[in-house]
């Protein structure tokens, strides 16, 4: 049955909304009627940035990151050292960590991770790409997958994989993260902050 | 700083996202993935229907409903009785009371709830519209505003107004929702669920 007896229009742009991640019906018919009200100008915006994203926003050949060139700005970068490549699962974790700084590197995307239950293998991600990357003047890959179970698994596959390439290969350190209590922590997070203890 | 630094239309894709209601700025970041992955077909139907809603949807003129036609479809409706008319907030409440059924009178949007606190007063509500309905065939006025402190607030305001002017003012019943736990309702849930008792 239709939500709205006399608003097809209102139903089509629910049913959109709701394919969304994390959006159910509810949620979409706020803000289906949120945008009913909002002004002319910010819908259409919102209506253009999408298409546009669509039509712009692509992917580096080299490093798999978005982009809306390619090879992507930070591959291109001169001032970026070249043989460090740190390994992510998703694009948006390069987001995260180009805004904790520190890392002047390149990235690798991988698009996802190891997950048998899912049917993601090893060739569902861009570790083909990555083991191309390898010819050039790289000495260390640094392993940044998610500290959880599949991003683990994934970041020992790899390890196996690429140490006996003989390049440099590390993983993020998992640990009490900054600014957490100690009487909080979980044990396994405790257990690989005290194996992980480094010399004051 | 920009969170992507090399995707400019993500950004602004992002931007134009969190300015939806509950969405933050990491909900939008998850958001604007998941269109770049879409198919391109139903990108372009969620950008084609955000723009259609705002060109087509509007309001009735007589009921403050959401509309493609004005007047609306049910102000317009032979079936209907048209000397009943439940007063709701907003156009969602008339989605989720058509679902309930049981009704066959009109409506009336008021267009939100009285909300001191937020300066909101009786002249940003539609009630001099309802006042002007009052001159047609109504006998009773059901006054369907949440069950929350504003919404009753609203609902003794407006009981106030039309009572004098002739006309049976009702309000839909507070109580427990069924289906639910007597155990588990809260005391003033159960309290208006006794004064609300019926007989048998």
């Amino acid at each position: 049955m239709a939500m709205f007896a006399s608003a097809g229009t209102i139903e089509r742009l629910v049913n959109a909304l709701a394919k969304l991640p994390g959006v159910g019906r509810k949620t979409a018919a706020r803000l289906a009627f949120h945008i009913l009200k909002m002004p002319q100008q910010e819908a259409v915006e919102l209506a253009e940035v999408i298409l546009e994203v669509k039509e712009k926003v692509g992917f580096c050949a080299v490093c798999n990151n978005i982009s809306e060139t390619d090879p992507c700005a930070v591959c291109t970068d001169p001032r970026r050292r070249r043989d460090v490549i740190c390994v992510v699962e998703q694009a948006m974790d390069v987001a995260a960590l180009e805004k904790a700084e520190g890392f002047v590197g390149l990235f690798h995307v991988l698009g996802g991770r190891l997950s048998p239950l899912d049917g993601i293998g090893p060739d569902d991600l861009k570790i083909k790409e990555l083991l191309d990357r390898l010819r050039g003047e790289v000495s260390e890959i640094i392993l940044a997958t998610n500290p959880n179970v599949e991003g683990e698994a994934t970041a020992t596959y790899l390890a196996r994989l690429l140490r006996p390439m003989g390049v440099k290969v590390t993983r993020i350190a998992r640990g009490l993260p900054v600014g957490s209590d100690l009487e909080y922590a979980d044990s396994v997070t405790l257990t690989r902050a005290l194996e992980g203890r480094q010399e004051y």
